[in-house]
């Protein structure tokens, strides 16, 4: 199948290497990297099976080795391409383009075993990063804002490595955690007592972790799932959190659809009547892409299989109150979910 | 004018906030910023002059809100929108869609003095993180790896306030340099007397700063354009490098085309006999994103006016040997260029 792909992940997927300006083609049995002179050295160094061009204009050089190819069909994923470089590309050339919607997500929505090491692998760095900040918290952190919280974070995220993070990390106390993507805050500090959200994650060789634990902070506590709020409602919330998160982990199946596991969590949430504050789906895939397929929602058709790797995070956010999400990853495996 | 804009930054300009999954729409006098649940709290407590819609399928929710309106035309930025998602929301609709390339950015491309002020603040910033970047590896930094000064480099960006970055800043060490954007190397360590490349920007209330020194190492050492190198190849390239910057700086002229700011550094490094190893443009536009218009190259045929601001930053790769760099941001004012 002939194909061309210009999303990194893809791209990193099809031949070991990406940045941020490059086409992939795979035409037959040949393969062609084409990206500008920026990158050039390291893609001659680093893409495997594919014949690297350096180019200025890159839609131009793409719709010259297709007509020289004389491909006559050509896969690709509409949500690759921006409308304006796609119609360039496309009017160069006079092959049949046919649309296949996350085309590359598609293909890795089934994770090799040495892809399942790998997210495993990120997993357990990320939790272990989870670890050394709750210490650093316990240690300094009583008196901070968030945005110093937020830097402690990324320290313990990044470690001695340097690594990569996943995304951009979460790190709020008690009302802003209502916001399911806050930003971290000046104005506000953390004092014992306080709910604090954590939602964080790391790259490992590529593949990206992700999880998220929602705690009250006091000494010694730990980011584990056993809390206690003094607030009634908060810790009404908190327990429906839980045991949505923990029976749709239970619960899951392979064959089973990914709406049935949305709705394993969103039942537990709406039973206990914060089903309105429940905004958003109970997970997504996470690979090479922190969202990636299959996508965990109630609309969710997709059939769950072993070898998929997603979460499972659900959430309660009373606005102006308090927000709780509790995250974590899970593989299929034997037709069940094993947290990773 | 009607318009739609999908681009965070083009979301910012318009109404003062953004997140990552938005749609806002101007029609007549009436705008709307339409966004998911877990952004609503945010929204609505930063948007400004617009109407916050919260709906899950946001390209649904547009139409709706288009079709409402009775709007005949509409303007969008073919770059702004992926193939998929345009196409979705377009057919959903049966008025009129005028592609305007870089709508956004058109608009913006004379800064006001507002926004020059925040940029010169963010410049300002970024150059005294050199300087507290410098500091650190003369107390410590020698024998370190690249990745062990890269995170070194991200902590003196960040600063106590935990200012967030304009891009992953590069930090590269001798041959490394040579790609124009590397990834800090674990195994590469930095010896006294060594070429060290160093770009990297942050951002101060949502405008960018972009920076570029090329140093050699030594005790008590600067980011600042005096170097010598001890390689009399690097020192003719330094130099060639050091002049055209300069050259383009002292030469540009308001109502200059974009091009020739361009040849003002290129003939300097052609002339030095590097040409074909200054591999991208002289510059480009910056202010709330990054890369963004005027663009400095030898295609841009863009007039520079008076409240441009943009890079100057020549370059000279020489595969496997260095890489040299020096740049910075200048202001358009009273038909000069004036160094941020």
């Amino acid at each position: 199948m002939n194909r061309i792909h210009r999303d990194e992940s893809a791209l990193y997927h099809a031949c070991g290497y990406s940045c941020d300006n490059a086409i992939y083609l795979r035409l037959g049995k040949e393969a062609f990297f084409i990206t500008d002179g920026r990158y050039t050295v390291d893609a001659e160094a680093n893409v495997r099976g594919a014949e690297v061009i350096t180019a200025r204009d890159l839609p131009k050089a793409a719709a010259k080795v297709l007509r020289k190819s004389g491909a006559k069909k050509l896969v690709y994923d509409p949500m690759e391409w921006d409308v304006y470089t796609f119609h360039r590309l496309k009017n160069k050339t006079a092959l049949c383009w046919r649309p296949e919607l996350r085309l590359a997500q598609k293909e890795r929505i089934i994770k090799t075993p040495e892809e399942i090491g790998l997210l495993e692998k990120a997993a357990r760095l990320g939790a272990e990063a989870f670890d050394a900040f709750a210490a650093e918290i316990v240690r300094s952190g009583i008196g901070m804002n968030e945005q110093e919280l937020y830097q402690i974070a990324i320290a313990a995220l990044q470690g001695d490595e340097g690594r990569p993070l996943s995304f951009d990390p979460i790190v709020a106390i008690g009302p802003n955690a209502a916001k399911p993507h806050a930003h971290p805050e000046k104005k506000t500090r953390l004092h014992k007592g306080d709910l604090l959200l954590f939602d964080a994650g790391i790259k490992y060789k590529g593949y990206c972790s992700d999880r998220t634990r929602t705690v009250r902070v006091k000494k010694g506590f730990a980011f584990d799932v056993d809390q206690r709020f003094k607030d009634k409602q908060t810790q009404r919330a908190y327990d429906a959190v839980r045991k949505a998160h923990d029976r749709a982990i239970a619960k899951a199946r392979s064959g089973m659809r990914a709406r049935k596991v949305d709705a394993l969590a969103r039942e537990v949430i709406d039973k206990a009547g914060f089903g309105k504050y429940f905004v958003h789906g109970t997970g997504h895939g996470v690979g090479l892409d922190i969202h990636e397929l299959p996508v965990i929602s109630s609309r969710s058709r997709t059939r769950i299989e072993d070898g998929m790797v997603y979460t499972v995070e659900p959430g309660i956010y009373l606005p102006g109150k308090f927000g709780i999400r509790i995250e974590d990853m899970v593989v299929m495996e034997n037709g069940r979910a094993r947290v990773l």
